[in-house]
């Protein structure tokens, strides 16, 4: 399988290792796009979300399956770069060093075509084993909820981070805990996994809390808020 | 070294595996302690927050160390039970058939006197590589900061997940997303690791987003009080 990867960033250079001992790959400038091959199977566009409109537009006609790889971004942003369009969107934060198992990527595809639809998914079946469809409305309740399960929770660590300031304890003393945290939901919901005052309505400590962030308005706000939000759920 | 650990719940349990390959452990029903040993270097109490009080009390004259093992009630609720007396809190959350690593688990230590700290130091160091001071003060910022860390951060998971209802997406698709944000906190801060609409200011997707929680009120405000947090950072 030919596939031409238009990008130069932390994405592209992940799929370019996920992809290069399984199929013909070429990681392509997405500034010159020379190098594109006629005869190519697929074309990932890994670039900005501002960008892959530039990108599609002035990429020449091709019968390859032209794909991106964003999480926000329509389908039909790609609707006249390529009679077969779809979207290749794995979920994972792509830092250049990291390691990455790349089997255990969710990849969620979208296809304008049952053609585009194939390539994408022999694409994906190339290194992961979690390939899942999501047209663009789940792909925008996927983005939503990514901001809340990972963008949101890393704030919560830095309001804990913050809190510890001044005392010996340093936030990865929390690391066992936190790992903790996530591998309960390996076999628990997150409703049944609830731990801590709100979840057992332990009225006392909680305003214990609220007293303790009484100079920072905003943390006891979050404070308050996400509470209410456990105390619904008993 | 002879610890008697009072208690018969989770913690009690795992404190016993963690500690009966070093040392000549003995775990008391809470209830009648019988079996308590005259010559046991330490006792430590591992029961309900309201029921440490009543343990302490029911004690028999004693030259052990006696320390309880919770992150929210003062040391000095001990203060009858020995001359010798302290907190030994080992920051995990314990359910029955986890495995969990003990060497891992940081222990925070408090002490009324220097034989407390000196046997508490050794009962901690027969399991745990990661021993702390922390006094009730600290410990209380500790278990705030925890509630934020951890309680909290699953709840937002929960969230998520009921942003994923009705769609063929599951939780668990974003293991791995969720895995890598705790992951990179091994290395950055949570300022320096933070991402997502609201770090990098996108205003049109954090808009979108807040749209799309417009029929629920409270996750709506979360969403906008924790991009608040995350601006102010910036």
């Amino acid at each position: 399988m030919k596939i031409d990867i238009v990008g130069g960033g932390n994405l592209a250079t992940h799929l370019n290792r996920a992809l290069e001992t399984k199929g013909a790959v070429s990681v392509i400038n997405p500034h010159s796009l020379e190098g594109l091959r006629q005869d190519a199977h697929l074309i990932l566009i890994c670039v900005k979300d501002d960008a892959i409109q530039s990108v599609a537009s002035r990429l020449p006609e091709t019968s390859a399956v032209v794909a991106h790889t964003s999480g926000s971004v329509n389908m039909e942003t790609l609707e006249n770069a390529s009679k077969d369009y779809g979207v290749f969107y794995p979920l994972q934060t792509f830092s250049r060093n990291d390691e990455i198992e790349y089997s255990e990527i969710p990849v969620f595809l979208e296809a304008k075509t049952p053609r585009a639809m194939e390539t994408l998914e022999k694409a994906a079946r190339l290194f992961s084993e979690k390939i899942k469809r999501a047209d663009s409305e789940q792909r925008k309740r996927l983005h939503l909820a990514s901001v809340f399960a990972c963008n949101f929770t890393n704030a919560l660590i830095g309001i804990a981070e913050e809190l510890l300031e001044g005392t010996t304890i340093e936030i990865n003393d929390l690391m066992p805990l936190m790992k903790k945290t996530l591998s309960k939901l390996e076999k628990l919901s997150p409703a049944d996994a609830q731990t801590g005052p709100a979840s057992r309505g332990d009225k006392k400590i909680m305003e214990a809390h609220l007293e303790m962030l009484k100079d920072d308005p905003l943390k006891q706000e979050i404070y308050s808020l996400i509470s209410k939000k456990i105390s619904h759920q008993n």
